[in-house]
Parts: C-alpha cells; sequence; structure tokens
C-alpha cells in the first residue's frame, strides 16, 4: 500500500443519520485522487448511493486493496468478519467517541486517510474465532466471532451447567449462567464486565470467562490459542450461543460446542503513532485523576 | 414454644428419593410425643401419605405452632415465602449436604427437634421483599422474594438499559446482563455468583448487583432495606423478571418494577448453638487451608 | 441555623495554592454579613492569617456554629474526626473537582454558603468507628475513623493471619494482605478498591473487606453498625492499624483490635437539591456512554 | 531419562517434621536402585544427613539429571529459582496436601519415582521472569522469579503511583496498593488472590495485575511474555519490589523496574497420566457441589 492507485471498499453503519454525507464526501475524495471506489452492497442499498459501483463482501475480498468503514466498533466487527478469509485489510472511521477499533475520527477522516494510502499507518493483526455445534454426532451449526462466542441461559431458566474439556482434557463442570469465550480483541468488551482480564492483542491467547459463576472459584481463564475447547451442556433450559451477538443458535441437552482459533486473521492499518495503550487508556479512563476520590484514601 | 403439645406442619422436598420415608418417620415420632401432625398438602399428595391429616399453606399459618420443613433450602424458599403472612416459625431439616437455611442434618432430626420443641433453639427473623410491576399505569403482577428479585435479559438479546431511582430519586441508567435485588438471606446466593457482598442477616439492608455490567464502576451498592427500589425497562428485549426464580413475568418496554421491603418476616428456628458464622464457615470453605496454595505465596 | 448572626469556623486545606485566598475572602463575606468569624488554629497558623480570631478544634466543637471547611475530602476528614464530640455541622467547599463530601466548587461558594446560612440545607448524618488496640490485657492505642480503619501488612512481609470475633461470634481466621473496616462513608473509598460494595450513608452498617484474600470465597461482609468487631494478630511481621490513613500504631502477636461504631456522629450540610445519589454519578463516571465501548457488545 | 543409572540429587523443606526420615528412605531406596544420590548442600546441613555426598545448587545444576524436592511448593520455588540456569528436571514430593508444582504424595513416593525414573512421566516447561533495578542510571540490584515480582508499598504508607511502560510504550500511571507481574506459574499464587485470571502453563504470557488500584477500571491485563515492562516510581513511600516474595530491594523515588521473560526455562516431570486441569480442579476444589448452594439459586 505504497503510493499508486488502489481499489477502496467503503463500508457505512446501518441506518446511521449523517453517514450517508460522510461517505459520499470520502468516496468522492478517494475517486478524485485516483483510486477506485466500490461500495459494499448492503452500504449501497440501505443509503441509496448509486454512483458508485456495488461489491458483496466475497467480490471486496477478492478486489479491493483496503476497505474503510465509516461508523462504530460494530459496523467494523460485522464486516471483518465477512472479510476475515479474504485478507483485506480494515481502516476504520468513527462518527461519534473513538472506538477500540475504530480510531480515526470522523473530523480528520481526509487528511489521515490520505497518509495511510501514502503506507503511513501501522499494521496490527487480529485473531478471530471459529465454532461448530455438534448435536448426535452432526455439525448443525458453524460460525465466526471476533470477539467472543458465548454460551448463556435463557431469562427466567435458571442456571445452565457446562461440561467444559480443553484439547481433549476434562477441565470442570461448571455452573453458572454462561460461559464467554473470548478473543484478544473481545476482551474489552463482553468478557470485560464479566470480570474477565484485558488480553493484549498480540498475545496468542484466548479467555474464557464464566458470568456469574456458582462456584468462586471459577476463575476467569487465559489459554493459548492454539488451545481446542469443547462446551457441552450438560444441564439447563432455553441455551443458546452466540457468535458476536450477530449469530445465533440454540442448543439442546449433550450438544457440543467445538471452538477453535480461526485459520483466518484481520488487519487492521492504524495512523501512524497509533498505539494500543493510548487506546485502552482513553477508552477505560485510565489516568483522570481521581476516578475514586484520592483525597478519602 | 415451650413443652406442651403443639400443631406441628411437616413440609417434604418434591420428588426427593427417600423423603416420605422420613416424613413418616418424624411424623410418627412427632404423634407419639403427643403433638398434632399435619400433611402440608402438596407434600401429602405428592408421597401419597394418607395417615395424616392435610392442611393447604394459609391454613398452616392459622393453626400450626411450627413448620418443619425437610428437604434443601430450596423447599424452605418455596413454603417460606407462602407462610410469610402468618408467622409461623419454620425449622429446616436437610436430607444431604447442610444448606444455609436448612442446617439439621436428617441423621440428628429426632433428637433436635425434641430439644428444639422443649424451647432449646435459638430464633432468628428473616425480611422479604415484595414488588408489583406497572405497565400503562397499572398494575399487571406482584410478588414476593425470599433470596431476591432478578430482572433479566433473554439468551442472545444483548444488554438490557435499566432506568434505577432509589426513593423517587434518581440512581442512573445501568447497562448490563441484568439486576439483582437480594434481601440478606439472598446475599449467599445469585447475587455472590455476580460478585455481590455477603450481608449479615440482622442487617436491615438489600443489595442491588448489577450482572456484567457494561460500566466498570457499576459495583454492588447496599441500601437501607426502607428504601422503594423503582426499575424501568428503558432498552433491552426478552426481559423477565423473576422472584426467587420460582415465579416470573415478562417485561416490556416502559413497564416499571417497584420493589419494597414486605412487611412480613420468615421466623427460623434453629438448634441451641447455632451462629452464622459457623454456617458461613461450613458453606464457603472458610478456613480450609489452603485454598489457594499458601505455599506458593 | 435559620437566619440570625452565627458563629462560623473557618478550616483550610494545609499547603495549597491559593487556598489562603479564598479563605480571607470568605471570611471577609461572613463578617460583613455579620457573622462572627473563627480560623481553626491549624490553619490560621499555616497561613499568616493574623486578622480573625483563632480555635483550636475543641473550642469550636463548644463554639461554633457551623465549620465550612475549603479544601478536598482529605482535609474533612481530618476536622470531621476532631469535631466528632462536638456535633458542629461541618460544610465542604473544594478546590478542583468536586469531592464525595466537599460538594461545593469554590467559584460558588459565597452565593451557596449565603443559602445555606439562610437555612436552605439539606442536613444528614454519618457515622464513625472508634477502636482500641489490646496488648497482653492492656488498651495500648485508641483512634477514631471516619472513613475505615485498616489492619495490614508491612513491604515485603507475605501475607498476614487475622483471627476475627463478631459480638464474641468466631468468624474465620483468614490470611490476606489485610482487613479493611469501612463506613458506609469510607465505601467509596480504600474499601472500594479492595472490591468492596458502596454502602448508602443511611445505611445502619459496616462493611469488612479483606485485601487480596488467599481464600477466594473470604468476601465482602456487611455487617450491622452495632457489631463488636474483634481483630486478632496471628501470624505476619511489620504490621499496623491505621484509622483513616492518618493515625497509626504497630501491631505485635496476639495483638487486639476492637471495633465499635462510635457514640458521635458527624453532620454534614449540603446544598439545597443535594443528594448522594448526583454525587455517586458524577464521581464514579456513571451514565458517561459508553464507558466501555457498546458497540463491541 | 530411560533406564540406566542416574544422579539425583535429593532437596528437602527447611525444617519441616518428618522430612529427615522420608529424605533418608528415599536416598537409601534410590541407592540401592544404583543411582548416585546427592543432597542438596544446605538440605544436608540442616538435617544433619552424613551418609551422601553433598553439592551446592550449582553443581547439582553441572551434575544431577534431575533433582527430587520433599516439600511443598514454596520449597519447589526457591530450588527451581536456582537450578534455572542449568535445566535440571525437578520432580516435587509433596508431604501434606498436594500442591501446585509438588504433585505426588508422600506415601506414593517410591513407586511413582520408581516409574518417573523409569522414562514414565509428563514433562512440562515453566517460564521465569527476571527483573534489574534501576537508580540514577545505574542498575542497583537484579533478581529473578518463578511466580511474580511484586512493588508494594509498606504498611500504614497510603498508595503508591506507579508510572508503566511496555515496550517503551507508556501504558498509564497507577495508583494503588502495588503491582504484580506474574507468570502463569505465579497465577494461581498472589495475582490470583488480587483478582487476577489464571494462565495456562503454555501459555505464551505473563499478568500485570494492580493490589487494590484506585481507579476501577485498572483491569489485569495479559501481556506476551515477550515484553519488556517498565515501572517507574513516581510517588509514594516505604516501597519495595520483592522476587517470589524471597528476595527483595527497597526503592526510592524514580528508580525503575525493568522486567523480562528470562533466558531459562525450568522443566518439571511429572507423574504419567498428569494434567494440569486435574491439579486445578483439587486446588481450586471446582467441582465439589455444591460450594454456594444450589438449592438457593
Amino acid at each position: 500500500m505504497t503510493s499508486p492507485a488502489k481499489t477502496i471498499a467503503l463500508v457505512g453503519k446501518y441506518n446511521a443519520p449523517g453517514i450517508t454525507e460522510s461517505l459520499i464526501e470520502l468516496a468522492n475524495f478517494l475517486d478524485h485522487a485516483g483510486h477506485t471506489v466500490v461500495l459494499e452492497s448492503e452500504t449501497a442499498l440501505n443509503m441509496d448511493l448509486k454512483n458508485f459501483s456495488q461489491m458483496a463482501a466475497p467480490e471486496i475480498g477478492k478486489y479491493a486493496d483496503a476497505a474503510i468503514v465509516l461508523g462504530g466498533d460494530g459496523t467494523m466487527l460485522g464486516i471483518a468478519r465477512q472479510l476475515a478469509p479474504y485478507n483485506v485489510p480494515l481502516i476504520g472511521i468513527n462518527q461519534g467517541r473513538l472506538g477500540f477499533i475504530t480510531d480515526i475520527p470522523l473530523e480528520r477522516m481526509i487528511p489521515v486517510v490520505t497518509e495511510m494510502l501514502d503506507g503511513k499507518y501501522v499494521s496490527e493483526r487480529r485473531s478471530l474465532l471459529q465454532a461448530i455445534v455438534i448435536r448426535d454426532g452432526n455439525q448443525i451449526f458453524s460460525g465466526m466471532a471476533f470477539n467472543d462466542i458465548v454460551v448463556s441461559r435463557g431469562a427466567g431458566s435458571g442456571m445452565v451447567e457446562l461440561r467444559v474439556d480443553v484439547d481433549q482434557q476434562f477441565m470442570y463442570n461448571q455452573r453458572s449462567d454462561g460461559l464467554i469465550v473470548s478473543t484478544p480483541t473481545g476482551s474489552t468488551a463482553y468478557s470485560l464486565s464479566a470480570g474477565g482480564p484485558l488480553l493484549h492483542p498480540s498475545l496468542s491467547g484466548i479467555v474464557m470467562v464464566p458470568i456469574a459463576p456458582h462456584a468462586l472459584s471459577n476463575r476467569p481463564i487465559v489459554l493459548p490459542d492454539t488451545s481446542e475447547v469443547s462446551i457441552e451442556i450438560v444441564a439447563g433450559r432455553d441455551i443458546s450461543v452466540n457468535f458476536d451477538m450477530q449469530s445465533f443458535a440454540s442448543l439442546l441437552y449433550q450438544d457440543r460446542i467445538i471452538i477453535k482459533r480461526s485459520a483466518h486473521t484481520v488487519t487492521f492499518l492504524h495512523p501512524q503513532g497509533w498505539n494500543y495503550y493510548d487506546t485502552l487508556r482513553e477508552k477505560l479512563h485510565w489516568n483522570e485523576y481521581p476516578s475514586v476520590e484520592g483525597a478519602l484514601r
């Protein structure tokens, strides 16, 4: 991605006010700069943008040199999972408060993207998880997750009991509201709310975080990301598994979910000077003294 | 409850193996000792016990001097809620590992109950919560809880957003998997799993514990039990409220749950020498050195 | 505290830049309004304020109708403990970011204090703790705390083991870095950092929070504030007890600390419209959406 | 380590009752089996064992084929750090309740060791940390840790403020009781008490766990073990750094501790069939139903 003309795909957040104008501005700018602009087909459809050619995710995967996402981390999450098999690098522009993975403010979009297309960027790889659901010996569902794969109970249905094996070794039966298996990327999302640790994006690890576990010693555990995790439904009703909260499957007694690191990775491009700790400090309000009153301590 | 003949109600755990034999043993023993034995009607029905007269909970409430529960904490929970309006003291016998509130081992049932009916016991009062659900200005549901009232999301339905007011003062909008409002009794149950503190049973307090809250500073908060807590559904799908996980109502956008301490209390009778900390130590494995290996520290 | 002339004591934060000017401004204003102004003697000494008469804390306790504190929560903490026996109401003005208990911004000092001296305020009582240290049957130390009493290990000295009894009932031996016994006021301070719950100021409770406890089930426990807590040193080196981190005693093997609610309380006056939840929301960054990125969940 | 005669070093826990007898039994057994037995010199000295030759740790490092430790995890910790440069595999026999890394019960010592010396074992590598302390540009201390390196405050000295940089990138200034940097091995020790996650021993990671952090969002963070962590003292008194709680250095303002993975690793030999999750389940009481009473939920 040094200087010459490129094919750039644009992806916009669904139904966000003002997003169409920003997309048109960016598309025109890139077009004038000599790049080929394509619109992700759902983005084009929803926003009534007819001036540029459109491509579905698999085509973007084949033809685009980069994809630029306008929206929030959720939008990025959705397209990143679709583009994962194609290794197209992703750039994230955020309309509002910066996200963990959409780190370019809208108002600086044009100069920052210009610099980045000129080769001034920090590149970073993120891992994904994939899983299959086995029922009676047959695969009944499969999915991919960028943040997390979550097995959890329904409303008003009491605890679940899950049998967990890692690399064919029995870990435990755990009773809880559910279990989160998260990538480093997902460690700042649901996993964190449930008491999980932060994982640096370059750590080759995944974290399993039980949600409100019955046993107080069922603590989060970080495993090498080469591990294969099997989760079997031992007890509970109205249980489901979800992938990044975007696709779902209902689960029955004795169903097994087999989770592994995906063979694919996603590459993010960040503006030059980006570093992960700056993002953490900003997002987690670190160093905003005093968050709990110093004077009282 | 000093020495003379009493009316004693017996309540047994539903469908528990061996429970019928224990109930018959206890009933015969009490009968021979000159007491009047009545069987709670569901217990009698399910266990095919025809030799003793039967009473529904409200009658037990009117006529019994005490109720003895054979089963676990769950059985106690169910009958305690039903008997709460009548102030009948409760005695709990546990078939298996001792519970938090069923603290007499089955094998010592006869001598311990003898002593207790002879006036040798520790008496203790527990508070309950009651709540109503308001929709469009009308009350659509009400319930009572001995442990907790829980508002939570369904499987695969993302976070809920709840507006919480206490005594007509706005506390916060919180986003999470749900919110637990717990009595001191419930503080060793779901509330504890979700990160709540233990509350001593004689504390005049209730605790609100968010489940996997989005904001890391949404910590458990203990309120005086004179507080009136209002929880309004601001966002989320497939939300419900449950009372001790035993009764449920589905909730819609803008429904409000109003929670207060119940006017009723429940009295437990414990064997002489009982104390709350002994139970905590036993149940929470305190002082089983070393639970995390001392040598490693 | 309705309208007529009052005796107002002023207390300033030690060594804070600009504090002298603010004190002089406030003193002159009160003087002109017909009130009698006295300076707390340490404040006067350190700030070289000679124009007003001075009083030590006990005299303030006897003669003042109210004390106004300029500084932060720490300054308030120090003087509140000294004035506790005398029941002088306290008003807190904060130079910087508002505190939990110093809730009037410096720039609104004059109009707000005017209103409050005119009887427009919210009054609120806070409890304190007192403790004595017993060695070989003799009392060797005593102290009072507004936030917390903390028994903890020294640097590099491994765990302590503490035997805890409550109301002469054995609770547990606990091994940890130490133990915090906190008032509701202190529940937003060190106790919170160590994993304790928030306690509403009007809750009649205290909370015991173990610091990094060896046993994962040694969770925070909230007790009625009528409880007497005894902490005995069973093992460890270089242990001390501190009161609000402002007074200290070194402890030896078998020393016992006996902690009770103080007979005294402290009264705070807040500006009209003040409520505790507003302060919590502000100080704990509640409702600053999204603190952990929503889009990622 | 297949069948022929080996040189086996024996290490015993300091001052443990009965340890001498067990060591003599094991030494005689190994001697009769044709192996060469050497006693670690401190072990020999303290236990008055004169019949076998003695070696200091560096000699053991050079000459022994394996070292067998009788004691607990603490004894193992001490010798493992000394033998780390020499890559001598270690076998752990525990006198009491099994440890995380001393997993052979004393009563099965002879048959299990026999099998293991016959080549039937599971081998596993553990990483270590090393650190240097820099003052005014000069290295004033260095150390190695098998569990953790901990920077912490003294008793009664308030919070520390630490500036943390990772790989020359600024992470944050954090205020707390201190900071734990732990290996996967140490993740079941102090780190766990302070709220850290479990790390699988084969994870290439280290975890930084703040102790009672002032900011609630200062959560544990897991870094790749190729990271270089720099911790600088920004504020606080009476601060020290310790290595496995076994060696210490006092720290001053602006001292920096530079922590990296050690170039050395330690190899443990476990009995055949050993697996890490069995140890976790046993040590953390997983699957001892119900640890918090199920019936109450």
